[in-house]
């Protein structure tokens, strides 16, 4: 068991503590919800402020090429690649994860298609977060596809199943967002080549979270989030990645003039962009596209101590602490930890299971200053951001989570009133 | 002719005078570029820094309950519906104009095929802004109708044609983005839906510009932009607004999780909002929201002055004074005025054309201070928004235009060179 005073000795030790002086985090509060909103960098603060006040206000119109705001969705792409093992030019950012999914989705059918795979199956995870189930359905009743859903654990026997539908598209997201179980992307990839699908990943809970190296697991196509863990601010723009293999032959249906080879050409035809343009749609919402920027520039500041491979390990002592720490909780509160042991199969996050009564406890903890959120049914979820979460936090939050199922302090109807967003 | 001194008193006459304080606008510019990106509002500042730095970095993730982030697509969505003709809850905030319009184009495909009339024409102008042309020839080839253009001038005829080919939809800009040509949408909703047709309206260049009323015109869908006249800030999000007799039948392809009816719920199967919310479908932007709100305001703020009938008369007095002034400087210069005289057929912009050298003319007159823009191939753009456009600016502009072409100094090579965004 790891006391206060050893805790704070790991922060003392901790070779990434200075980064988390990069973000503006409220006093009293222990934020364990990274993984649904990045916490504020300082630097947002300024860079939103000039791109409001100086380069909307004063430059205007002129800003699309001063302040090379046509520039940001290939820069921040670019910036994103080096976290998540791509190259220059293949990561569009643009719109929302839900949209992209549908575009790339969509191409990957098409890409399907026009070698001859028409039909199918789209195969995913019956846990998988909800907005890629609905684009997901929606794509495969568009084109004649159907989707179906299994099980994590099910997952490799069925990618391996001959006998039942074949795969057009295995879509998984590479770190489950209730449980935190994190699928082995090079094994499975593979998997789905073999059984003759192209592997989508969804990379909304492990881009700046965990390693994540799509070229090097041949991965076909993926998209991912930009206020998680790349700290983008409220509904940051999201990404999408094609590997370069297929970036030259497919096309996408939201065929924006962003996405044309000459959008200032005003021509009728559609004509689309080299590269990874082609997935870009409208025109770019310049301030959460700002803020994007310097969030992803928070990860890049890692690169001098190790970048992702030295927050990962970070990120697994923080989770191994605090299940160290919980586990005894557990028993004694009738709950169970949902995350895998197996710090390989885990993403930055723990789950704690409780059949009932989840959403008071996280909102009494909550008015503790410990911000875990709630996921429906019966999921406590808890979030270690390695940029900013100390190890002196891990304890403290678990001594505050005792407390208040101690105390039973969350049995005050205050706490059980459900809020629109939990 | 207007001399300085009478457009001067002409602003110290105007009741909307007080309007212009609302916005930041940079000393010594003439600002006639509102119709590409709306100038800064000087509430903007505060509250995407209060955004920012409050609900943001303060809050966290609670702010999507306490600062109503959840609530900000419908609210925007009813302030716009004020200004368009449209009622509570029919108005979406949310991407981009572009894919709000593949949206409601799919939407109004598959409404007309749950009717029996699959198949047909979509129907627009060959100058209707691109993006929405690569987007109607996207949606036609996938459920299998066909994108047919034709002029401006010869569009009601073509509608009225029931020897061509049958038509679905007629897709159109109110006011066309190049010459500021204002179709009549009662006339031609009418002829549409005359014709067996839907009617679906972009109002990029007419929302906040000039009087809509979709309701009035009885028209079936339309989408519109953030960051023109509503001064939502470069890429703000856009909105979409279907017909209430539409809106519990339409579906939408962009299936993403804010347009379920219970998002929070996390279940697998998608269940459509109510209203207007299932035109929504990733997590909103909320900094771009939060200055669309903010920019939408300007224009509320315009109510107790006579509202959109108002900011109506001054702009078709800021842009008569500028065809009279302009039109000598025409037939010595070998421009024509493209945008029509008769006031109802004109939106808030008035377009000079001219065969050669329009684009270093712009330059040059961006240099002394005039911004305008330049529209491929040869269009000349001077967008007058009544907000915050003076009398006194349309002289001024119109004495700088004539100092550039007399001097001839718009042929210095530094004026040639073609930036990336025009």
């Amino acid at each position: 068991m790891t006391s206060r005073a050893e805790a704070q000795a790991l922060d003392a030790a901790d070779p990434l503590a200075d980064l988390r002086a990069q973000f503006r985090l409220p006093d009293g509060v222990i934020y364990l919800d990274g993984n649904s909103l990045g916490a504020l960098p300082v630097t947002t603060e300024r860079r939103v402020r000039h791109a409001v006040e100086h380069e909307w206000g004063n430059d205007l119109i002129g800003s699309w090429n001063s302040a090379g705001w046509m520039q940001l969705p290939r820069l921040i792409g670019d910036k994103i690649a080096t976290l998540i093992g791509a190259g220059p030019d293949q990561v569009a950012v643009a719109d929302s994860t839900s949209v992209n999914l549908f575009k790339i989705l969509t191409a990957a059918v098409q890409l399907r298609a026009t070698g001859g795979g028409a039909g199918g199956v789209i195969l995913s995870e019956r846990d998988n977060f909800p907005t890629d189930l609905y684009i997901a359905d929606s794509v495969a009743k568009a084109y004649g596809l159907h989707l179906e859903l299994v099980d994590g654990s099910a997952m490799t026997s069925r990618i391996a199943d001959t006998t039942a539908d074949p795969i057009a598209i295995v879509m998984l997201t590479h770190v489950n967002y209730r449980s935190g179980a994190m699928y082995d992307m090079p094994g499975v990839t593979s998997a789905a080549h073999r059984s003759g699908a192209l592997m989508v990943w969804d990379l909304a809970h492990s881009a700046g979270a965990v390693e994540v190296d799509l070229s090097g697991a041949d991965a076909d196509f993926a998209v991912g989030c930009g206020y998680k863990y790349l700290n983008g601010g409220p509904g940051a723009p999201a990404f999408a990645w094609v590997h370069p293999r297929h970036l030259g032959q497919v096309s996408q249906p939201l065929t924006g003039w962003m996405g044309h080879s000459a959008p200032f050409d005003f021509v009728s035809d559609f004509q689309p962009a080299d590269g990874s343009a082609k997935f870009l749609c409208g025109s770019p919402p310049i301030l959460s596209m700002t803020a994007l920027d310097a969030g992803v520039d928070t990860l890049l500041a890692a690169e001098p101590y190790g970048g992702m491979a030295a927050l990962r390990r970070k990120s697994l002592l923080l989770t191994e602490l605090f299940i160290s720490l919980v586990t005894p909780l557990c028993a004694e509160f009738d709950m169970h930890i949902a995350t895998p042991l197996e710090p390989s199969q885990r993403g930055s996050q723990v789950s704690l299971e409780r059949s009932t009564d989840g959403y008071p406890i996280v909102q009494a903890l909550i008015a503790r200053g410990v911000v875990g959120d709630f996921r429906a049914p019966d999921i406590l979820r808890f979030g270690f951001t390695p940029l900013y979460t100390r190890f002196v936090d891990v304890v403290d939050a678990v001594e505050r989570l005792r407390e208040v199922l101690t105390s039973g302090e969350w049995r005050d109807e205050r706490f059980a009133q459900r809020a629109a967003v939990t």
